[in-house]
């Protein structure tokens, strides 16, 4: 099977500038002169100077009277000035302009009339006092914007006064994409059912919607087959069109059906391969028939994100503008956030307000997943150069929708527990709309979280050898004054996750130290790994008689994976975690899953719709369904 | 005179508050489907859930073959299993549907083939890897957005992927503007010569530039005269099309020609008239026939802004979603700024980078001069509960242009000059459009602020009366630290400012001792001060000989005016002031000009361009044809 590979993988700045340097983009975009009431948005192509004088004439700045200043110079309240309207005294509105000879306001308020047509004042006023001068705002001929300025609502009414009816902006940029991909079908072909196998063609309406947002205007051709002929006929017939760009949707990867890269090698010049971000990996850069081309990944998250990367700076470059940018706040990483060295990640993440801090916690990574995008509060950029993000280092995000709807975000850091997910579900259909975001450190290190105010809940069941009790010890022994509350969430079955069929006979504990048997064991720290411990020591197994006690994961699932692969021929676990897998389950305990609270948010009125869930008898029966779990405490008080 | 007045100004936020209150804006706009193509920042108008799960089918999300995982759990590198393709495995492409009976995916490079139909797997993998199962993205019926989303590019993606071709928004705002006054032309009118008197209308277009800008529709009604009976008319034309508001353009404040509060008062309902905020004071809000209607101040700034605040807050209590505010950033006052107690005020200002910190410095104030607006790169709010900001405040600003472009505005911070304001005309000439901004502090202040890192430039004119030298023996002392360059630009001559003929006949300093003559002076750290000083000393002149010695201007420009309207005899500044006001000037010393630069600024290619204006020789011309001046020595490198 031959395949191609990504020969020459660029880093992400590499790519840009490459991209940037292949094409005289600053002269790409022609002049064009269109109405000023219509500029809005629009990028001057030239430097714009004033046809006339702002204002035009010398006017009243304020109401009263228009006067020769030097006529007043002796007023006093001494020696008040007497003068006639109409003679050495004019009535003026703010705006008007002032008669011949006067060269000052006096105010209404400090004119005090004698007769209808005789006025006095009291104090003398230099010349220009309460005028708006004849350029005061604006010299005619003076530079209003240079070329290359994006025009304000203002803007136009200075281009309005100073003698424009027409400017001359940059044409905008016009963008042609061809979707590709035996799997598509047109939205529109799909409004009921899907035919089974075939996926909505949308990159293309989501690209096209970021072109129109960044001053550009978008064509999409009809989807192309994977075919090299017919995408080859299609990248002609665009060139054709002499757009300022072609983005090829999808193909340009490795796969065998990714013909992007081969067609733009073979027809033209291909500059880029493959580029070191993540997501938006499988780009392909060139030029074909003297028109710049973009081939975009086909996984929408890779879409959006490449596409911005690559796109965003040669329409800037176009411009000679910078287009806005989202606005960037400073926040704290939730959890610890590992990051490949050598790549440049765009991490989707959901970020909340815990007390005054913004914390951030990463959504789901795979780039297939649109809705780590529409479900995201900001993207979070980790350098190429670092290794990823410690819990609670600071960085900048770049805030996807307003910085008031965070407040929306429920940030749970600790144990995980798949109850969590349906949680998250309930929740989100509540009229607020609220997101409950998960990082999974282990109970421990959930508690620490709540102590350094990273967020606002943790899942916890830190059992404790002890008082044979759960979480309270633990609560007291480390966040002795940070004010939280303890509710519980759930109980549930831990035990022994096995093979289907047990194949090795293992019924108990006792049976991990058999020598046939491998076991896989939680990280320290995991509620389930002290219970383990505590069992283990209650019947006398040392850790040293257990093959594979050394082997850690840190999920129930992980767990359950390592049996279900035939890695490991049992695991302790939740009873969910084994039923998800079709594996074995043999109950050993049954214990206490708690949320612990920050005292702070347990008070707001976003609790009070997570309480309305916890009592919602639709909630607990989908809890239950999972297996293993007993929602009959949920929501009671603990602490 | 009948006058009307503002008979209960409402502070700001309690404007805004009544505006909100005194209609049900949240059931003012009615919902519509639009195809989900064109709906980006449109606003969602109720909850959306999705019509389909997505994917809808589980598929490969790697290029590989597909396997049922259970085949490959014996499989090592000691045990490597063979598997038939077509019949175990089944070649996959990323996105296409997982063969009948397979639930895992191995990447293609894992992969061995041994023949063209057999390969060979050394590991083995576990249920879904690779797979991106149904519903991992999307749950059918799982809620996607709540009512008052803002729809954004990707936001379409998961539309069309999950069912929608069209999506259930707010229909836009609708605003009717009603342009009034006497003066005003439209700019189709007035493109050649505006005839005298008149000002072209340019209101409505800004206003209805901002109401597109926010997302609604803006219909301009024709110019109405200042005519209560056709006022009246314009306004029942506009409720009679059931618009969401009315704005009346001018006309709102307290003049004789203001019919604004008066008709809402007659016609309708009169909720406020006057607010406490600058520029924007001559606000008048109320409710005609069943419309919300607002009365907007004819100053174009005011109008712009006083727009915004009220309007901005009742456009989101329609969406029921916030509109993108405007990016801020953390910035610092480069000089002292007081503001009125009881009022907010939005000040604009020109920002910079000095070294790694922004500092603002504030435009003129005047409300009549929309390039306050457009010359802006931020505005600055100061609560109604301050005084003010001090030298060196930090405050939040919002930037009106990227940051990036702020590196475009030069400091310059100390004594005033006039050739500074030519200075700052050719600079906005040049190609990059650099600007300058001033403020008037005293030279000694503005060493201050070049060591403190609030300026790039100081104009310095400080006379040390120890060594007859100027300004480098106060670097020297103020600022040994501080990495600098001082380089002369230009000499101008300081002497007696006087009325015209002189009438008092005084010939120099000593005639200030005489009994009828009154002084006006400079404020202490001001160079002309620090002169006055030091000649007065020299002749034996006693300060408390001279009348009026303690009364101080800050500017040369006041000294004049203060000569000028007779408050005082005479004043010692520089002859381009007295010049200005047509004063008599006798000249009594030379005295050097000096900037002085930090060196970063010195350094930077934005020098480069103000050198350049330096040697230009119609700079020099400009400068010398102010009266007094001397640029023999302009650039020259003094320290």
């Amino acid at each position: 099977m031959k395949r191609k590979i990504y020969l020459h993988m660029k880093p992400l700045y590499e790519a840009q500038k490459i991209f940037l340097n292949a094409w005289d983009w600053k002269k790409a975009l022609a002049q064009e002169d269109i109405p000023v009431k219509e500029a809005r948005g629009r990028i001057t192509a030239q430097p714009i100077f004033a046809k006339r004088s702002l204002p035009g004439f010398n006017s009243a700045a304020m109401d009263g009277i228009a006067v020769r200043a030097e006529d007043t110079f002796g007023a006093s309240e001494a020696n008040p000035l007497l003068l006639q309207i109409g003679k050495q005294a004019f009535l003026v509105n703010t705006g008007e302009p002032l008669p011949e000879g006067t060269n000052a306001v006096i105010m209404i308020e400090h004119v005090h009339f004698i007769k209808e047509d005789l006025v006095e004042i009291r104090s003398p006023v230099y010349p220009w006092q309460h005028v708006r001068r004849i350029g005061e705002d604006v010299v005619q001929g003076e530079m209003l914007f240079t070329e290359g300025h994006r025009l304000s609502a203002w803007d136009l009414g200075v281009l309005l006064a100073s003698g424009y009816l027409t400017v001359t902006v940059r044409a905008k940029p016009r963008v042609i994409f061809i979707p590709t991909g035996d799997e598509l079908v047109l939205p529109e072909e799909a409004e009921g059912e899907i035919p089974f196998g075939k996926t909505v063609e949308f990159n293309s309406t989501m690209l096209a919607a970021l072109v129109e947002e960044w001053g550009g205007e978008a064509e999409i051709f009809p989807i192309v087959r994977d075919n090299y002929v017919e995408l080859k006929k299609a990248v002609e017939k665009a060139a054709s069109r002499k757009p300022h760009l072609i983005a090829l949707i999808a193909g340009s990867s490795a796969g065998s059906k990714d013909y992007t890269a081969a067609l733009i090698e073979e027809e033209g010049k291909l500059l880029v391969h493959g580029i070191q971000m993540m997501p938006g990996k499988p780009v392909v850069l060139g030029l074909v028939q003297n028109t710049p081309i973009i081939g975009v990944p086909g996984y929408p998250v890779s879409a959006v994100l490449a596409f911005e990367q690559m796109v965003r700076p040669v329409f800037e470059a176009m411009y000679g503008a910078r287009i806005p940018r989202r606005p960037k706040v400073k926040a704290v990483s939730g959890c610890k956030i590992p990051s490949k060295l050598g790549v440049t990640e765009f991490l989707r993440v959901k970020a909340g307000k815990v007390g005054t801090q913004t914390v951030f916690l990463p959504l789901k990574r795979g780039a297939g997943a649109i809705t780590t995008l529409t479900r995201a509060d900001a993207i979070v950029r980790i350098s190429s150069e670092s290794e990823g993000l410690l819990q609670g280092a600071e960085c900048e995000i770049e805030l996807l929708r307003p910085e008031k709807d965070l407040a929306k975000t429920i940030l749970v850091v600790g144990s995980h527990d798949l109850a969590l997910d349906i949680l998250a579900q309930f929740l989100r259909q509540k009229e607020l709309g609220l997101e409950l975001s998960t990082a999974h450190v282990g109970s421990l290190s959930g508690l620490m979280a709540i102590k350094d105010g990273l967020a606002h809940m943790a899942g916890t069941h830190l059992f404790d050898p002890e008082t044979g009790e759960f979480n309270v010890p633990y609560i007291k022994r480390y966040l002795p004054e940070t004010p939280v509350r303890l509710i519980n969430f759930v109980y549930r079955e831990q035990g022994l996750i096995l093979p289907p069929g047990n194949p090795k006979g293992i019924r108990d504990l006792r049976d991990l130290a058999q020598k046939e048997v491998t076991f896989i064991n939680r990280q320290p720290g995991s509620g389930t790994r002290v219970l383990l411990d505590y069992h283990l020591q209650k019947i006398g197994v040392s850790p040293r008689e257990i093959q594979g006690y050394e082997v850690e994961e840190t999920t129930h699932l992980g767990v359950a994976i390592n049996v279900a692969t035939g890695q490991a021929d049992v695991g302790l676990g939740i009873r969910a975690a084994a039923k998800l897998l079709n594996l074995e389950f043999i109950p050993l305990f049954k214990e206490r899953y708690d949320l612990l609270i920050r005292l702070d948010f347990y008070e707001s009125p976003f609790f009070k719709v997570l309480q309305e869930v916890l009592t919602d008898p639709a909630f607990k029966k989908a809890v239950e369904n999972l297996g293993g779990y007993d929602t009959s405490e949920m929501g009671k008080i603990i602490l």
